[in-house]
């Protein structure tokens, strides 16, 4: 091959950056982690399964579904077998099927399936099922999703009707739309699910129940008799989700046990009759606060990963500029770029302070529970269900940001940032899909301010609704461009556009004849206040979390910049509800810029530091765009190699195709 | 299997849709076509193609990179073979590749080798390798972009030394970044290439020049002496664009003939002078304007094609409501579906119409270009960088979108849409990266702001900005919603936004010291006054459109519809500039809003007519979602069962993997 393959340009570039970081990095991890002792777990679980060969992902997003679905058993088979060599805690082993980052059956079995018998069966079924669970001596999955009912819970078809006769309980898909579809791990892994089907019984429909029923035999993994399963087939991008065994399964008319109804909530006796258990059914609200906790934690780890590859790539790679000798100009170095990539640096921050939070949260509601108070509970969930929106939603579309801002090479699978791209986007649809959330949210706020005239305040994280008429009607005072500079002057203009943005929905359905009518005609506005409303919580969780004490040299200051970055880049984006509302004049807007503006200068040398002390490792990111050392271009081009279209010299298509067409052959050649 | 597998519901949704239909759909598919003949000629090729089984796609997303490469190798040379053996037109041949759908080495040959050498090669240049090239004795493509180097063009490494003892070029890759990289065709197929390299005689470089280099033998198509060539890797999303062979080139002292210089500016006689042709280089500028009319007609196609499988989607799909034995709500009955996806249903006929319209500025250029006059030549580029920047943006967004409008099936690849936008994302890195493409346009905007002051107004799209004075001062004066329905009323508005937006960065300019270093600090203002102003362009000639006569009942009526769709949406979208501006007020803003609501409710009846004017074939959309009978859920439920993963009851890793660990053995088992 011609000439010097070496590129010393990239890791000259990182190392020059790392020197001119103005606070401490290893300090900032520990914010990061959450702690010391969690960074220390964190970094020898990501550290073992970044050596371990069996856990390389490097040709993933050049494998079919097949072959990709076989390694995800493999790899799966493999972190079990680690689990018990090692002995590990269930906090462990949960790492390190994260640093594996490959979706696969065992996500649902261990966090699905294991907690739906947690949450919905008897002490005595948990007794019965959890044990076989856990030592996987059966693979089980979480059977909600039918064909043609996904959000809709409520209008599932799949029937379990009761034949008292025999004590059993007869599993039916009686229509098309009827059949189980995307349940993940249930394609060709699972040897048990659970099913939600319409409990019937005596005739009568008691609605959507969670039942336990085997599908393939322990004995040869067959199906059983009277059940259709198989897998959707393949999922948006490459590798990424369809390492998964995302599945498909009907029943014709399949018996199982009376006893396989998780009868927590409700039971059906020997004769057939339907009985509440009179356990009250908030008791299953933590268990939604935890899910939700985690999907916010892994958009900012999501998010996280995608702004490291981005950001490290900006500062290898230089376009334009130059000259006399000089390098061109570092990507990163461009006003363009860092106004789009560091609110999604912030961003990544703020998300993982806002998880944090509902950490904490989620011990709140269930110490509350414990007691039986449940006045908390519609606050929760609407502030849960609209952090999950807004962060997957932001999360996903800054993936897709951040690859656009790597340039061209962001396209290559190589990257990483396709593959992530396509294994994160579903969080947008699953465990509610974002649009529908944040009509819930909407729903709870004008509900809540419906109820300040009548002098009941709400709490928690729309306590600041109670102050409705004062946001309303005090506009911003900021008159210096300095004065934006200031946590309590953010997190007023953040409230008091989202009161403002839900008392004019308010409004406009007081007006309306038909409520119902009027909240769908509206929808779009509903959206918004929604909105505003998740960021005020988002802004004012950071804020909170600033008022503790960190770590190290700078790492306080360089956050309080981070800060700024995230809440004054939204209220430029979202400027139109700050200006319409009347909260805000332009010139106040045009000032916020200009500080946003000021902001970005002092992240500038700070952006590699920042990335860096997420602590991703090479193998966790799977990008040669992203590498810690910044050998890109050497990199890329060995990888290039890799491609098995390059194994032949010459292609498989020349003989049959290109040389007929090159030699003039084609009307003789069969095609 | 269990039950019943049909679904009446969706094809009787759809039938039901088109019997609502209050305009004249095959008269709109003429408009669509652009006129009855050239819509005859697309029946017949869209046909012919889809009925073909050798252009079939529909496992295209389950296919590895070399297969993929490989097929379509297939496809091109039983589409040469057509060519040939039904004697087609130059159009004809074009809408085969067109219809096929499949990116490929001979997209590169025919869409740029030979364009370049027409544009670039003298006659007695063109008489050489034309012949060659149209009888594909030799398959060509276009060695441009470098692994360093993509927009910077100017930056390029690739040397051509010349030696005139040998009266050759010395092609040679100096450095690793100076490889060719991304090249579609390049990678596998290619026998010749247009090398984009630094010419350099005598010592001295004359900066970057084309010359035509073989890379491979046309005996066995083995790499020639020197030359390093393979391909890159796997791109985002499943098929796609991985059916093209994107390539990398090394050339080690490569040398080629003298007379491989293309040399129509400029040549190197034998004695190593460089001398200019004397050939005006804006002569080139024709073919620019040529292949932007055609990105803005493909984004149109994209755009519709997506846009036609969410809305045939959401007149299928079903969710809420309902109850008492009645069906569940269209989810195109949704306000919140239809705020997102009419205007996208607009945005494709607003993007047809201009791209319609460039092809008519493309016939004033060139008559102007014949005559030596280039006065137009500034307003003619920025306007066209600045739709293909906008477009392609908006697009590839709005693809996604509707892969999100459709719920989780979108995620399916059977549902056509990852694959379309994998397919499409890269315009917006290719033929100018769309960020950089805004700033030059946002430059020209400064610029002729500059000169109106001197009395010099700008010609075409821009000169509006000759009125500036007035836009700047007089406000929207709607009073009432009715009157936002008005072309000239929005022309206005926007007219006056992207005045004001423009002006007030031409007055940072000219307060900041270094004018350099302003347009940069204030990139993100640049930015939104050029698409401001390439909306301008887009809504113009969509309500110039609006002036002609249109066939059929209704056509005009709802088109009319869609103009204010698309333009109300922008207004709402952009709102803060709208507002910040002065321009609009909040009222006048809500007022807007309501009227774009109002139009939307015109537009739902009519939602699956105008889809279905765009005349896709199922073979051409490629998915089971927006399939033309809305027969979906069997045939979802079909293709299923087609994922090779399900050719085994028994999935291949149960014996080696899953087995062991549920019968505990996993201690033993290798892994």
């Amino acid at each position: 091959m011609a000439g010097d393959l070496t590129d010393p340009m990239g890791p000259n570039a990182l190392r020059e950056e790392r020197s001119k970081v103005e606070f401490d990095v290893e300090a900032m991890k520990v914010v990061w982690a959450g702690g010391v002792e969690e960074k220390n777990i964190q970094d020898r679980i990501k550290t073992l399964v970044a050596n371990d060969p069996v856990f390389d992902k490097k040709s993933r997003p050049g494998l079919d579904h097949k072959t990709l679905v076989k390694l995800s058993m493999k790899k799966a088979a493999h972190a079990f077998k680690l689990f018990q060599e090692q002995n590990m805690t269930e906090h462990e082993a949960t790492l390190v099927r994260y640093y594996v980052d490959e979706p696969g059956f065992a996500d649902l079995h261990w966090g699905m399936f294991i907690p739906a018998i947690k949450g919905q069966g008897t002490e005595e079924q948990q007794k019965k099922w959890l044990p076989l669970a856990q030592k996987m001596s059966i693979i089980g999955c979480y059977a909600q999703t039918e064909l043609g009912h996904g959000s809709n819970v409520q209008g599932l078809e799949t029937e379990a009707v009761f034949d008292p006769s025999a004590d059993e309980f007869v599993l039916h898909s009686p229509s098309l739309t009827s059949t189980k579809w995307w349940p993940g791990g249930l394609g060709k892994a699972s040897t048990h699910a659970v099913v939600y089907a319409r409990l019937i019984t005596d005739g009568k429909d008691y609605g959507v129940h969670a039942f336990i029923a085997q599908i393939r035999s322990l004995e040869d993994h067959h199906p059983l008799p009277g059940v259709t399963v198989g897998d959707i087939g393949v999922k948006f991008s490459n590798g990424g989700y369809n390492t998964m065994d995302n599945g498909l399964l009907r029943f014709d008319h399949v018996r199982i046990p009376r006893e396989n109804l998780l009868m927590r909530l409700a039971t059906v006796t020997k004769e057939g009759k339907y009985v509440k258990s009179g356990y009250p059914k908030q008791l299953g609200y933590g268990a939604m606060v935890s899910v939700r906790a985690h999907i916010i934690n892994d958009a900012s780890d999501f998010l996280s990963r995608a702004v490291t590859i981005a950001t490290r790539y900006s500062a290898v790679r230089r376009q334009f500029g130059g000259g006399d000798g000089k390098p061109e100009i570092q990507v990163i170095d461009y006003k363009s770029q860092q106004s789009r990539l560091f609110p999604i640096l912030a961003s990544s921050y703020a998300f993982r302070f806002v998880g944090e939070w509902m950490t904490t949260l989620y011990d709140d509601v269930m110490a509350r529970l414990q007691v039986n108070d449940f006045t908390t509970l519609p606050e929760v969930h609407a502030c849960t269900a609209g952090l999950k929106s807004i962060c997957t939603s932001y999360t996903a579309k800054s993936i897709e940001e951040c690859r656009i801002l790597c340039g061209g090479h962001g396209y290559l699978c190589s990257s990483g940032l396709p593959e992530l791209y396509g294994a994160y986007v579903p969080s947008c649809t699953y465990e509610g899909d974002n649009t529908i959330l944040l009509f819930q949210v909407a729903r709870y706020l004008i509900k809540s301010l419906s109820q300040v005239g009548g002098g009941k305040n709400p709490t928690g994280t729309a306590a600041y609704l109670g102050n409705i008429r004062r946001l309303a009607t005090e506009n911003c005072r900021v008159k210096q461009g300095a004065e934006w500079l200031n946590y309590q002057t953010v997190l007023e203009a953040f409230q008091a556009r989202a009161a403002r943005l839900s008392g004019a929905c308010a409004l406009k359905l007081n007006k309306a004849p038909d409520l119902e009518a009027a909240f769908e005609e509206y929808s779009t506005d509903m959206g918004e206040a929604a909105q505003a409303h998740c960021q005020v919580i988002i802004v004012d969780k950071f804020a909170e979390k600033m008022k503790s004490e960190f770590p190290g040299k700078g790492t306080k200051d360089i956050l309080e910049v981070l800060f700024f970055v995230y809440s004054l880049d939204l209220i430029t984006r979202h400027a139109a509800e700050f200006l319409s509302t009347g909260y805000l004049t332009s010139e106040q807007l045009a000032l916020a810029k200009d500080q946003l503006r000021a902001c970005f200068r002092k992240v500038r040398p700070n952006a590699v530091g920042l990335v860096d002390a997420f602590g991703h490792t090479d193998h966790y990111l799977g990008s040669i765009l992203g590498r810690y050392d910044g050998d890109v271009y050497p990199n890329l081009y060995k990888a290039a190699w890799e491609e098995p279209l390059n194994d032949t010299v010459v292609a498989e298509g020349y003989e049959p195709y290109l040389r007929p067409i090159l030699k003039h052959q084609l009307r003789q050649s069969k095609l």
